[in-house]
């Protein structure tokens, strides 16, 4: 099948438009950008995390040429071993976006099934049609870039996760003449960064954070934990500087976070002087007044460090009066509940608690409206496309983009598998590729649909009773009693009198049940409990003959 | 039993120090300060609502005469009626509480068992040795107090819910008046609103939700739907005054909405003019720019009028393109994803949605750090004790109130079920009853402990696997195969060929097991789903011999 014109599809089965995977497709050519994986939402029960939907990729395999990263977050290259199990294509991506994509496939084992290119930003790479410019955006990890991509079409640019910052942490600045140099060239369309497109004014500079920490430094009487991202490396950066500033050594906790710390030291982006990172063991030898101990848990995840840390099950240490926790990062929407009870827990061993609603810990690496505001007039598009954000992130950032001067009709609201065809200078959304939200559960991925989901739903809210009946094989009679017991449904000793009271009426059931014995069996045992408890638990019945 | 001192006692089993209920202990009387209601946390699967612990009150049945409401809100009144069917007490509050309270009481048949006693703001009531002062405090319902509780120990201020609105919707001003007179007696404790201390500066008015209302109605070019709290009255009165000066008609949907308007309107706490009001069906037949539609839901709630509209199963009408949404209220911690995923459908629908995030259109009824300041210095306290929020907000408002020159050792954080001892002028916290958290699951109360929340929470995370065994009841063998069913561990298809493969397993397990049958079996039913799905079912086994 030939296309005659570009598609731009953001895919990706939840959530925010194109920020876990987009794909560019020219006649014979596809590239992907991006390929992350997502949180599950709270009611995806027992869901470890969700991953784009691929099919629609399957049947495009031989096209797809390469797979670029804007940056090494989770959320843009968390579903790389899912996405590397399908497709075969080389990937491209700044230094330290490599080496975190790298930790990640050595990880699986997968090391050796694909092909690694490093691109530095103000470069560009050649795929079929496209020209691909990577150019340096300010973000809250380091090495990031957005995409120029020049096609037959026209020249697209995708902002990837960014901010305007003035004095980044690393001291490198978003590439502000690239974008002019793009804008000369004209933009056709800009893709852009909506996160935080209900902010106004200008996202703060990192320095914000650098300030703050220094006053928590300041004002610490002894021991300093500070819980983040394991991929935050600035922010890491950050707290090693202010460290170094309050003459306390530094140790790291946590597997992922000390594999990055690692890898992010060798390709030179974070420095920490000779002598001034020390063991775990060593840190707790210390005067208190001297260490600082950074971990991961920031998300109130009860198995990650800071959870433990709170619930006094982390094996190498406790926290305890006069030490002061710091959790710099944002707290992502759904994990409210988790994190503010592991700051409470934190208060109650003793621990004074810092977080972004009490001084500025923590700052986003997104642009806010004025920054969105600034893209458009360095870019200067023909089309406006929000992304990576939620529908009201995207209806928002359209809003400001026609507060610019963006006429409405060249504003375009498109949710995931929308597809984006560009024409002549022309660009039309129309056409939808069916997705589905891919669920990863233990090892096995995407089993698991709606119905599971449902079932898992039911089972939570009322638990289960179950029911099994022998049959005589002739008379279709009951034999014996039948066997009931249940789980989640209530304390032990009341459910016992109810389920015993259940057996006169199921016997009855069974013995005048002509046809659909399941079915009557469940309606007798629901209405029942229904009619004692209000309550609604799912009802599973098993029969043998005998 | 005779206590020779004052006891205060925070109760309610989760969550905000005494926000749900406080009792006052001396010799042989006590007093119930609020009985209120919780939502209960993400992690509470299936459970209703949450409710104090009554166990501690079950005790002390005769000694306590009377039950103070200080105002109308759902976590201050919402557990009366499972109070009431343990304690027979009189009630006493303001109007516009014994209202509410008088709507609740009479949906459950239970307005006849109780004797309502109204007071105003700026009484007080005798109850044995305790005699409490109603003051009149500004908070996001009309005709909330506080209460001065003086005892044969020394003067107790409770703040109640507030804040210091100078220019509030009824134009009644907080009692600084009272708070001043309480200072010149000489107030022991100050036990105060903590649910803002994180949040610096002062509260705004709720005049700005006024103004805001009235730049979002300016600008709404077709219908205008409000979301509220059904109990959230000024709002309503708020909304009403805004429509009045754009000319529009309102209408209200909802049966608690419908039915609080009318009791409030009865008891002069709302003004709508007449003809103002009007249906639902009258309002759908309007101009579209001549309607406002307030209804509940702003939670995010499936189930109520908003949830309804933005998946299209609101039976009257639909949200469409040119109509504007507003929430105005508060997202309460934990239902975030639900309000935002119900403000992104109805994006979708074409509304204009308009929230917190985006303009002032909500506005906390609770002080803030400047509030708390000045109540303090108004009042003068011996000792401050903080309440009505967690942990965090505890430790922040203990902060403040050194701040302002009160000394550490006379501010004290405690927690529910921590028993405060007052006695000659001196408080010491001593002693600790313990508390359940009393969950509510259909027309149950408190069958359900952290074991069937944890076989709730183990059943939603990876399914159920049952499996029924046949033995013979003389030789102990099995007989016929096992009867093996899933539910919620994986999509049909896939589990079927899993579940086939571990029949012989399962025999072989049941013949060669001596003792511990059910044990082995869910052993190896585990160990082999683990073993090919990395997941963890419950596994329920039930055994007959026959």
């Amino acid at each position: 099948m030939k296309d005659d014109n570009l598609k731009i599809i953001p895919l990706g089965g939840l959530g925010e438009v194109g920020r876990n995977m987009m794909i560019y497709e020219y006649e014979d050519t596809a590239i992907i950008v991006d390929c992350g994986s997502m949180f599950p939402e709270n009611d995806m029960l027992g869901i470890d995390y969700i991953i784009p939907d691929f099919h629609y990729l399957r049947s495009r395999k031989e096209k797809i040429r390469g797979i670029i990263f804007t940056h090494g977050h989770e959320d843009h290259i968390g579903a790389i071993h899912h996405l590397l199990e399908e497709i075969q294509a080389p990937i491209y991506g700044t230094s330290l976006t490599i080496g975190l994509v790298k930790v990640k496939l050595s990880r699986k084992g997968m090391l050796d099934t694909v092909k690694l290119n490093t691109i530095r930003a103000g470069e560009n790479v050649r795929i079929g049609p496209f020209k691909i410019h990577f150019f340096h955006v300010c973000h809250s990890i380091p090495d990031s870039v957005g995409l120029g991509i020049e096609t037959p079409e026209g020249l697209i640019v995708q902002s990837g996760d960014y901010k305007f910052d003035h004095t980044p942490v690393d001291n490198w600045p978003t590439d502000y003449a690239k974008l002019v140099e793009f804008s000369q060239k004209g933009v056709l369309a800009l893709i852009a960064d909506s996160t935080n497109a209900t902010r106004s004014g200008w996202t703060p500079s990192e320095q914000m954070v650098g300030t703050a920490l220094d006053k928590v430094f300041n004002e610490a009487p002894g021991r300093i934990i500070v819980a983040s991202f394991a991929s935050l490396i600035s922010r890491v950066q950050q707290v090693v500087t202010v460290a170094i500033n309050h003459n306390r050594k530094i140790t790291f906790v946590g597997t992922s976070m000390v594999e990055n710390i690692k890898m992010a030291q060798e390709q030179g982006y974070l420095e920490i002087p000779e002598g001034r990172m020390v063991s775990i063991n060593t840190a707790l030898e210390l005067p208190d007044n001297e260490v600082v101990i950074m971990c991961t848990g920031a998300q109130g995840e009860p198995n990650a460090i800071l959870g433990r840390l709170a619930r006094g099950t982390q094996r190498q240490f406790d926290v305890r009066e006069g030490d002061t926790v710091v959790l710099s990062s944002k707290i992502i929407p759904g994990n409210e509940e988790a994190v503010y009870s592991t700051i409470n827990d934190l208060f109650r061993r003793g621990a004074n608690v810092i977080y972004e609603e009490i001084a500025p810990v923590h700052v986003s690496g997104h642009g806010s409206q004025e920054d969105i505001k600034l893209l458009i007039h360095l870019t200067k598009p023909k089309y406006f496309i929000p992304a990576y954000g939620e529908m009201r992130h995207l209806k928002q950032a359209s809003l400001i983009a026609q507060q610019t001067g963006i006429p409405e009709k060249r504003v375009l609201v498109v949710e995931n598998g929308n597809i984006i065809n560009v024409k002549k200078g022309k660009i039309k959304v129309g056409g939808q590729i069916s997705m589905d939200t891919i669920l990863v559960d233990g090892s096995w991925v995407g089993d698991l649909g709606p119905d599971e989901m449902r079932d898992r739903t039911l089972l939570s809210r009322d638990g289960i009773v179950l029911v099994h009946v022998n049959l005589d094989k002739d008379t279709k009679m009951i034999r014996g009693k039948p066997a009931i017991t249940s789980r989640g449904f209530s304390a032990f000793q009341e459910a016992e009198g109810i389920l015993a009271r259940l057996e006169d009426p199921l016997i009855k059931t069974v013995n005048h049940s002509n046809g659909k014995l399941e079915r009557n069996i469940i309606n007798t045992v629901k209405n029942y409990l229904y009619k004692e408890t209000k309550r609604n638990p799912t009802v599973l019945v098993t029969v043998s003959e005998i």
